[in-house]
């Protein structure tokens, strides 16, 4: 976890004003929710892998009773009420379920805090994390989805990120594909989990793994069953490595097509069609579009469409999301539609440069030992008075890396005050040099 | 702990903007630490009482023994290495030693975030809570205090909050007037905690309860010493009951020295006095400034000058601080000057009406079922460009319920749309009347 100093603190609020403004301006409400859940609804399966990441809350006053019980259990979690919320998706959904009633029938949120996982300390994971997610709840429609993406691309245009790519892909796209290939419905998890490596291992890596699995399933299945598994392994290589075109990249149903085996979901692919003329209708670049069949995004909540924002100069993707119909009916009891996009701050604070601008003058006044406080205050508050931002500072015996440091928290001017000149009229302001 | 809906979180954000903008233009510079802290920090004797209401966050992967373990010393705080900041005060200490080499020799700092504690639930108490606190670090003369009591008056009254009143005492004053009245140094403490509730329970309260603790005293003390305890009592209760005139309100030097016992400590007076002249001099009010020698502050750090704003039409305070100069030495090793003061958002946040000022035009586009996707995506990229907010609404059988609930989002303007008009020029915008 991370102190912020001045410098990067108000880099991260001029980025999250942008943010902000930004998703409001698309027509999104901010709404907070508390950092701490109860620990049932953080453990109700909602959140993959992330659930056992979560930092557990103790209950108050717990007994010796109580401390017993969990060590005959072997089971610490016993001893916490709350946790530490590990995303902003499962507080979402209960906040939804909640308030409803209190909420437009189309709902669009966002939510801007930390989320907090117990991540083994590596570089560029953070146990604390700020997240910015933007979500559609109540909308079946692919408007959800276009509303999304086109506000997230704007977002990440407003903070000077330019030359993403989105790739888009559909939950039912993938599931039907591999039932073309021939893979059982009990291994499709298995099987996304390891294609969603493809990335990083490529494709001999996916197969290689797929084929060690067999290994495994040999006690549990039958020799035909076996048998049928390696086969589909083998299909999925043959697609996996067939050649491609460069128009792979071009978003459209031709493209589409072409890039998937016969018998995939017929409604998936007229929904990705739909979805690429949408985002496209909204001014963005059919080029900054692309269709990627191997997209599976992590979380197992995912029930439709799935994209992701990813830069060239990265080897990460900026921003990813997508449609998670069921999840808030788990806590509602009935279900809502719902899509969301995740907008990466801690990946990309570090790649922007945002100055600051409109910004009013930041003066320093440098002040010798003898001036009186009361002095001080009067010339401050004159200061004040103009609309500048004051500050002030003792003189020290090394003036220039006194300026150094006030021009690395944003002063621009400053002038020296003696205790002969403590009225403004009476200063001489000149800048200070940016480093 | 609390949910935030749109209205109450875009309330808060306004705000807190404002707040941020005013303590920036006051010098003072933004830092931000992690919530959770090492338990050994957060239970390091610093925050009083409040650290009884830390909330405690588990070690990973306890085992068997650990919780054996924790069940024979009947400790469970055994089992927790990290805790929930229960104020900014601690953090600030903690980053302040931490990071001392790359700030300012005197630093002010901005912190705005939650702090957590385990209150019983009731009216006005919250388990988390929005901090707002400023602190000048470094400064051992008494520009710390002017500098900040005039930023958080400045602040209140940017948030438009008038007519408030700054009390102010010195620690010391209290102190050195327990000794005039005869209570033993190992007094002090306790009479202190009883003397805090005066606004509570009147002279009579706080005379009735020091009596009934000579009841408690009675095993411990010779009958010399709680015959000296008892006078010390009456001494006080003569004083409290004392005629005080109107002008007890009026800070300086003549009113400081008439509400005090001969005998107090002289430099507390006198730094009281100049304290007056210099928050003069920056332009407050002296109206608005009184010396207040019963002023106690709940918390145990203080030692010098203490400070609390209060408000004619409420029962509490709304900001409050004073000088810590021991405590950024328990972390760092050698004692550092520090001041803060912390404005109370959660109390002020209900009396506020700030309307949102310079805000875009925020219009809604009120869609017949028809209307395409790809037209409404388009539609609201042309209604972006012109800088306006958007937000798509599909048509409902009610539609006054839906403008009434755009107008409480904010919106000021709405067009139908249809299928035969689906461009901006073709619409027909129409005032939304405010709730």
């Amino acid at each position: 976890m991370r102190d912020f100093l001045p410098s990067d603190k108000a880099k991260r609020e001029r980025l999250l004003a942008v943010i902000r403004s930004s998703f409001r301006a698309h027509g999104f409400d901010e709404i907070e929710t508390p950092s701490v859940e109860d620990s049932s609804r953080l453990h109700a399966g909602l959140g993959g892998d992330n659930e056992k990441l979560a930092y557990a809350v103790m209950k108050r006053g717990l007994d010796r009773e109580a401390l017993q019980s969990a060590a005959t259990h072997d089971d610490y979690l016993e001893l916490a009420d709350l946790g530490l919320r590990f995303d902003l998706t499962v507080p979402l959904a209960r906040f939804y379920a909640s308030h409803r009633g209190e909420l437009p029938s189309v709902f669009r949120s966002i939510q801007i805090g930390p989320a907090w996982r117990a991540e083994r300390p590596q570089k560029g994971r953070f146990r604390q994390f700020l997240q910015c997610d933007i979500d559609v709840i109540g909308e079946p429609g692919n408007l959800a989805e276009v509303e999304l993406i086109v506000a997230t691309s704007a977002t990440l245009d407003a903070l000077g990120i330019a030359g993403c790519t989105i790739r888009v892909n559909d939950r039912r796209v993938l599931v039907s594909m591999l039932g073309v290939f021939g893979f059982a419905p009990a291994d499709h998890e298995a099987v996304l989990i390891t294609l969603d490596k493809l990335d990083k291992v490529g494709p001999d890596g996916v197969v290689l793994e797929l084929r060690q699995r067999a290994e495994q399933l040999e006690l549990d299945r039958s020799g035909s069953e076996l048998g049928a598994y390696l086969a589909a392994v083998s299909a999925l290589n043959d697609f996996l490595i067939r050649p491609r075109t460069l128009e792979f990249l071009v978003y459209g149903e031709h493209a589409i097509r072409r890039e998937l085996p016969d018998g995939v979901d017929e409604d998936a692919v007229r929904d990705l069609v739909a979805l690429g003329e949408a985002v496209e209708a909204a001014g963005i670049d059919r080029r900054q579009l692309s269709f990627d069949p191997f997209l599976v995004r992590g979380m197992g909540y995912y029930t439709g469409t799935i994209f992701e924002i990813s830069h060239p100069d990265l080897g990460y993707s900026v921003a990813g999301g997508g449609r998670y119909d069921g999840m808030i009916g788990r806590f509602l009891g009935t279900d809502v539609p719902a899509v969301g996009f995740s907008l990466g701050f801690e990946r990309i604070v570090d790649l922007i440069d945002l100055p600051e601008t409109g910004a009013a003058d930041a003066v320093a006044l440098v002040y010798d030992a003898d001036v009186t406080t009361p002095q001080l205050a009067a010339l401050k508050a004159e200061l004040l008075a103009t609309g500048a931002r004051a500050r002030l500072e003792r003189r020290t015996k090394n003036p220039k890396a006194l300026l150094d440091q006030l021009a690395a928290s944003g002063f621009t001017q400053f002038a020296f005050v003696s205790s002969s000149s403590t009225v403004l009229a009476d200063l001489e302001l000149r800048p200070i040099a940016a480093q």
